[in-house]
C-alpha cells in the first residue's frame, strides 16, 4: 500500500440518508464509486480520485482542515460549523424532492408565540445550535438552546417549548399540529472546496471538471429529448408559437414534406407540449432519456 | 387548507398490487405522484391534478357517483359493480406481464363438471358475485354463489364444487390440479370517466390528455428506437424486404456512401432485426430506450 | 403438455449469485425471461427457446451430455468439469464488477510457503479439486486436496495449510490477512454449446444470434451516445485531436454555422472528453443511454 | 393416501392476522400445528385432528356447512354470516392486546350526524354489510350499505357520509379526527362447532378437550406462580390481608421458623403485590412462568 | 494474543441451517456463544471451551485431524467422509421436527426404476457421493455417480435418472411426483470426539459434561412439569391408573384433605392426561416449562 | 383529553438500541408498554404511569428539568449533562451483554501517543465533548475536541489524531486496529429520579416499587431454579461441599429415603453443578425458568 500513488483530489461524500443518492449521481456523472458494506473508504474508477464517506454535518469541517479537497454537503453544515470554504455550485438532489429545504422555527399550533421575540425566557432544541444561538442574539432575545439527537419535533409542547427543525414541505410539522413562525436559513446541497486546493490550478481545474459532470447528470434527471416530424410549412408557425422549443435541430428527410425536430427540453413541460403538437400535425413524436445534459 | 383551490380533475387510483406499477406508469406520463406510506392521499405535481388511492374493486363506484372525475380500474369491476361510466382507453399493464386476464369457471381435475349446466344445485365460491349470478341466470342453472375473501383456489374440492376465479396463464390453476371449463370475462385495465365529467369540455380535454400520456407511456415500454448506417445502394433492397421498418427518418452522411437510417420500433421484432440488418452490410447498429411513444 | 413442440434450442442458466444479473443481460438482448420463485422452469417469450436454471458449477457437464444445446457458464468449470464444449464467446459481466475472476493460491501473510513447491505434504482447500490436483501434478508436489463447501478463506491458517480461491481484486485477501502465492486460473463467464448441437447449421444460426445479441446488450453497458453542436470550421481540429470520436454522424444545422455531431463511445472517455469539448466551443451537448450496441 | 385414516374432528383455522397467535395457542395447548409456506393444509401431530387455514370471515360458514366440525372466529362473522352453529367457548387472545373489540358507527369529528337516525339517505361503507342493514331496518333508518374492500378509515368524509367499523381502543378512529356514534355490535374470538357433530358424544368429547387445553393455555398466559417464604407466625396475618394469596399450598420447612409458601395468582397483581410482602417479612420471593392454567 | 491460555477443549459447531439451533440449544445448556455477523471464531463464556463454525459437511474431518476436540454433526457425514471419530451421543433436534432423516433413492413417480439393480447405466446425481458409490457396489450395479452442487430435487428427470436426496417425512418428494425406492442410510445429529482427545481423561471428562447438559436442555424441550391437587383417598387410584405419572413428589398440604402431587413427564402426554384428571377430581392443574431436565 | 387524570409518575424510556429490551424488561417486570410504530408516546397498563421514549442522551436532562419523574439512563449521559439528578440503582442489562461499558481514549496501533499527557496539541473526536474536555483540562493538556456525530472509530488516524469511544470488550477497537490508551469513564444504565419527585413521599414509594420490580425482573435472567431429589443421608455432605446450594427447600417425600431439594441459583454455576451432583447420587435433577427474584 506504501507504493500507492496520492490521489489528486480527496473527496468528502455524505454518509447516510443522501448515501444511496449520491452514488447514483456520481454513477450518471461518469465516476462509478463502489462501497463495501462495512468500509467508509470506497473505492472510485478514476486513480486521480479518491474519498470517504462521513457524515453530511463534518463535511465541511474537514474540508476547512484540507483532510478533503472538496465534498458534498448542506450550505447549513457549512453555516453551523462556521466551516471557511469555497462554495463552488449547487447540487439540488435528494431523496424525495429536488427543491431547496429551510430550518424553521416552529412551535404547537396553540402556543402564544408570534415571533421571534415571544421566545425570551423559553428553551428550544434543535440540532443546529449555533445557528440558532446567533439568531437569538440578532434578534436580541434570551433563550435556552439545547442540542437535540434527533426526533426533535415530537419534543415540542412537552420537553421544550420551540424548536428549530429542517423541512421541505411542511407537511410533516401541520401533521404534528404544530406551527411555523419563522424562517431560519434556506440550504441545499453544495460542492464546496478547500480554499488552498482552489489556489492550486491542476486541483481547481480536477474540482471543476468534477462539478461540471454532476451538473450535467443533475440537469439530465430534469429534462429529456424530444423527436418529431412535422410539416415542412408548419414549422415558423410552431416554431414562434411553443417558446418551450428553444434551440431545436431541424433536419430535412429524404422525399418528404416533413421535417425531422429534434429538440432537449424540460420534462415538465413536455405533458403540455404533446397534446398541442398533435394539434398542429406533428407525427411521430417520440420522448428518450437522457444521461447527461452540459451546461452551454 | 380552505383556500386551496379546487383541482380541475380527481383521480381513482388502484391501492395495492397495481399501486408500484401505476405509480411508475404516471412517472413515465411525465406526472410525478408522491405517496407518504401512512396516507391514501397522494401529492402530484400538476395543481390541476388531484387523487386518491382506493381498492380497484371499488374505483368504478366512486366515478360513477362523481366524487373521482376518472380513473383506473379492470372492466371487470366495473361490470361486477354495474357501474355507469365511460370507458376511455385500454391501459393493458399489470405487475408480470401485459396480457389480458379473464374470470374462469375452475373445477378440480376430476370433477364430472364439464359445462355450466353440470353446475345445478352445486356451491360455487368467487370474489365476483354479481358477474357470476348473472352468468347462471343466463343459462338457467341454479346453484348456490358465495362471496370469497380470498385464496379462492384452495376451495375445491373440499370447501366448494367450483370457483370463479381471475388468471393470466392458467399455470396456477394446473399447478393446483384444477380443470378451466368456461371463460366468463375478458378483463384489462381501463381508464373510465364519470360521464358529467365526460361531457364538460374543459374536464374532458384534460382527461383526454392525461390518457394519450399514459397511452405514451405504456407504448414506449414496449418499443425501441433503432439506428444503423448502411450503403446508400441498399436502402431500397432493405426497405422492401424488412417491413418492420416502417416510417424510418433517412439522412445523408457527409462525405460518405452510407445513409444513417433512424426508426422507431417495437422491441420484440428487434431480435430478429439485427441478424438479418447486418447479412445487408448495416454497420454501426445501436438501440436505445424510450420514455415515450405518441399515437399518432 | 404432450402436444408442446419442442424448441429448438435448450438453455442452461446460472442459478444463484448470477441469476439477477442473466435475467437482467438476457432481457435487454430482448428476451423476457420469466421465473416463478419456485420453480427452475423459466418461461421465455420466444417459442424456439426454452431453459433451466442450474448451478453454475454443473452447467458445462450438461452442455456436454447434451440436455442443453448452450449455456452461460464460467471458463474455470469447463476446465474443473473437463467438458468438451465449444466455447461461444465470452460474455464478462457479473454482480460487482466487469474484470476477469482468477483462482489463486493463498497462505497466510506469516507463512514460510513462498511458491507451490513449499507445498509438499501440505493440505490445501479448495472448491476446484481437479485443477488443483492437475496443478500439484504439472509441479510434482504431493499433497492433500480435500473438497471445501465454502467460505474457504477463513480455514487457514487454522484448518488447512493453504487454499485455491477465487478473487477478483484481491482485497478480501488482504483483509483476511492473507497472501496471493500464485494463480492457477484466470476465467469469466463464456457461452458454451454442446458439440453436436454446434455442427447443426439450424440450431448453430441460433446460438449465433443469442451471442449476438447478449454481446450486443453488453456493450451497451458500457457505452453511451453523445451529441452536440460545433462551428462547421472547428470539425476538423476537434476531429484530430479527439481520437475517441471516432466515426461521427455528421450533419449539417438549417441555417446555421454549427453541425451536428453524433458518435456512439465507451462511457469511461466521456468525463475527459466534455471538458475538452466545451474548450473547443461545443454547444448543446447531451449524452443518452443505450440499450445495444451491434458489434460489427 | 387413500388409506389415511379419516380424522375424528376437524379443525377450521383463521388465516391471516391471526394466524401465528393461533399456532402459538395451539402449541401451548399441546398440539403442534406445522404450516408449509404455501399451503393451507397444516400438519397436526394428533391423528384425530385435521385442519384448513380459512379466513376468518368465512369459518363459520364451513362449520355450519358441516366441512369443519369446529372451529376458530370471531362472534362478529357468526352474526354476519348468519351463521347456525354452536357457540362452545370464548377464546380472548389477539395480536395487541386481550380486551374485546367492537364495531362501531363512526363519522367525521365535524358531522350532524348525531345518532342513526340522521343516517336517513345517507351512504355508509362497512365490511360487515348484513350487520349494519339489520340495525338500519331496527332503527327504521333507509340509507345506503356498500361493501367496503378494506382501508374503511379513510373513507370518510371523501367517499362516504358514515362508516362502520371495528376497533379496540378507539385511538385510530380518533387519530382519523372521526367520532363514534354507536356500538352496533362486541365480539371476541370464539370456537365453534358444528350442531351434528356437537351432539355427536366422541366428537364433542374430543371438541370439549380442545377448548379446556386452549383455555387452560390462554389462562397461563395471564398468570404466573409465585413462591416465597415467611415466618410460620405471619401466615395467618398475611393471608387475611392479602386476598390474592387464594388457595395457597403451605409447606414447612425444615428446621426453621419459615414456611414455604406457593400459589397461582394473575400477573397484574404481583406488581402491587411484591413490595406489600416484603413489608410483611417474606423472604426468598420468585415468580415462575405457567404453560397451563386448568380451570377448575 | 499470544499470551491466551489454550482452551482445554475446541468445539466444532455447525454452520447455515442448523446455526440458530445449535446457538439456542447450547443456551439453554448453560453456554452462551456469541457469534458476529462476520466472524466463525464465536466467544463462549467457558474460559475452558473456543469453537469455529464450519460446515456441517466437514467437521467430522477436522475432527478426525484432531483441529476439534469434538463437534456437532450429522451421522451421514461421518460416513461419507470415512471419518474415524467417536461418536459420543445423539443430539436430535433440527429446525422443524425431532425426528430422523434418512438418505433415500428417489426417481420419477413414472420410471421403470424398481429396485437398485434396475440403475445399471444409469446416471445418480447427489451430494453424497461415497455413500451412493459404496451402495451401488454392495448390489453389483455399474452406474455414473455425479457430484450434485444442490436443489437435486429438481434434477429428475431431465437432467439424470435418478437421485440420492435427504427427507425427513418425504412430502417435498411426493409433492414433486418422485418416488422413493430405496433407503440408504438413516441419520441424526451426533456429538463426535477426537479419538485421542477422548483418551485423555481431563478433555474427556469435559466432553462429557458437554453432552450431558447438551442432553438435558434437549430433553426439556419434550417435557413440562406439572402440579395439581388430589384427595388424600384418590392418590392410589390415580398412580395405578395413569401410568404416565412416573415418579411423582407428593407432598400433604397443611389443613387439607388433598395432598399436592408434582410431576415431570412429557409434554405430549399432557393433552390426553389433563380431561382424565379432571374426571379423578384434580384440582388446580397447572403446567410449567423446564429449562433441563438430566437423565438419570 | 382534558379529562384525562395526570399520572403519578411520568417515566423517561430509552429510544432506540436498548429500545427492545427495555420494553422486555419492564414486561416482565409486570408492566405492559406498548408502543405504535410512529409514536414515542407509548401506552402503559397502570394507571398511575406515563412515559415518552426519548434519546438516551436525553433523558438525564428531562429527569432534572422534571418533565420525567425518573427515567432510565446511563451513568456517562448524567455526567456529560451534568446533570443533578439521584441515581437510584443500577440497571445492567443491554442487547449483547451484561457488562460495563467504558469510554475509552483510543489511538492508532502505531501512534506515538502513550497518555494523555501526549495530546497536547492534537484533535480529538468523541460524543462525549464536555467529558473529554473536562478530562484535558484535569491533566493540563490543551487539544481540540470536536464533536462526533457517529462512527467515531473510523476518524482515526486520517481525520483526527485520537478519539474517545464508548466499548464493551475492546474488539472492535482490535480489529480497526486501534489502541486503547486510557479510560476515562465507566458507565452501564441507572435509573434515575428528579430531586423534587424523589422526596414526595407517594412518588418516591412509586418510583422504589418500580426499582424493585425491574431489578427483580433483571435478577431472574441470570437465575434459574434447580429441583432434585437426595439420599437423606447425604443431604449434609452435599450441603457442605457445594456452597452454591445456599438457602434450600428440603422437603421430605412420602414413603422414600430420598428428600426432594429446590434452590434458586445463578445460571451460570449450573453447568459445574449438574455433573457434581450426578455423582453425589442426586436424581430427578430438573431446571426451571424465572420470571422474577426479588432481592431480599
Amino acid at each position: 500500500m506504501s507504493t500507492e500513488a496520492k490521489p489528486l483530489v480527496m473527496l468528502g461524500l455524505p454518509k447516510g440518508s443522501l448515501e444511496e443518492a449520491t452514488l447514483r449521481l456520481f454513477a450518471k456523472a461518469g465516476f462509478k464509486i463502489t462501497k463495501s458494506s462495512r468500509s467508509y473508504r470506497p473505492s472510485i474508477d478514476d486513480p486521480e480520485l479518491d474519498g470517504r464517506f462521513v457524515r453530511a454535518q463534518e463535511i465541511s469541517r474537514y474540508v476547512e482542515h484540507g483532510y478533503f479537497d472538496c465534498g458534498l454537503t448542506g450550505h447549513d453544515w457549512v453555516v453551523e460549523n462556521g466551516s471557511d470554504v469555497v462554495e463552488v455550485c449547487d447540487l439540488i438532489y435528494s431523496r424525495a424532492s429536488a427543491v431547496k429545504s429551510r430550518w424553521v422555527l416552529v412551535v404547537p399550533e396553540a402556543s402564544p408565540v408570534q415571533s421571534v421575540k415571544d421566545l425570551e425566557g423559553k428553551r428550544i432544541a434543535t440540532e443546529v445550535t449555533n445557528i440558532v444561538g446567533r439568531y437569538l442574539k440578532e434578534n436580541n432575545v434570551n433563550a435556552e438552546v439545547e442540542f437535540s439527537w434527533g426526533a426533535t419535533e415530537v419534543k415540542v409542547p412537552d420537553l421544550v417549548d420551540a424548536i428549530v427543525d429542517l423541512t421541505e414541505t411542511g407537511n410533516s410539522i401541520r401533521a404534528n399540529k404544530l406551527r411555523i413562525v419563522d424562517t431560519l436559513l434556506e440550504t441545499n446541497t453544495k460542492l464546496v472546496a478547500n480554499r488552498k486546493s482552489w489556489e492550486d490550478p491542476v486541483k481547481r481545474k480536477k474540482i471543476e471538471n468534477i462539478a461540471l459532470l454532476l451538473r450535467s447528470a443533475l440537469q439530465a434527471d430534469k429534462m429529456v429529448g424530444l423527436k418529431l416530424n412535422i410539416p415542412k410549412e408548419k414549422v415558423d408557425g410552431i416554431m414562434s408559437s411553443l417558446p418551450a422549443l428553444r434551440n431545436p435541430t431541424i433536419s430535412p428527410l429524404s422525399c418528404s414534406k416533413y421535417v425531422a425536430l429534434e429538440v432537449i427540453l424540460d420534462e415538465y413541460v413536455v405533458r403540455e407540449l404533446i397534446p398541442t403538437l398533435k394539434a398542429h400535425d406533428a407525427e411521430g413524436i417520440i420522448e428518450y432519456p437522457l444521461n447527461k445534459v452540459v451546461p452551454d
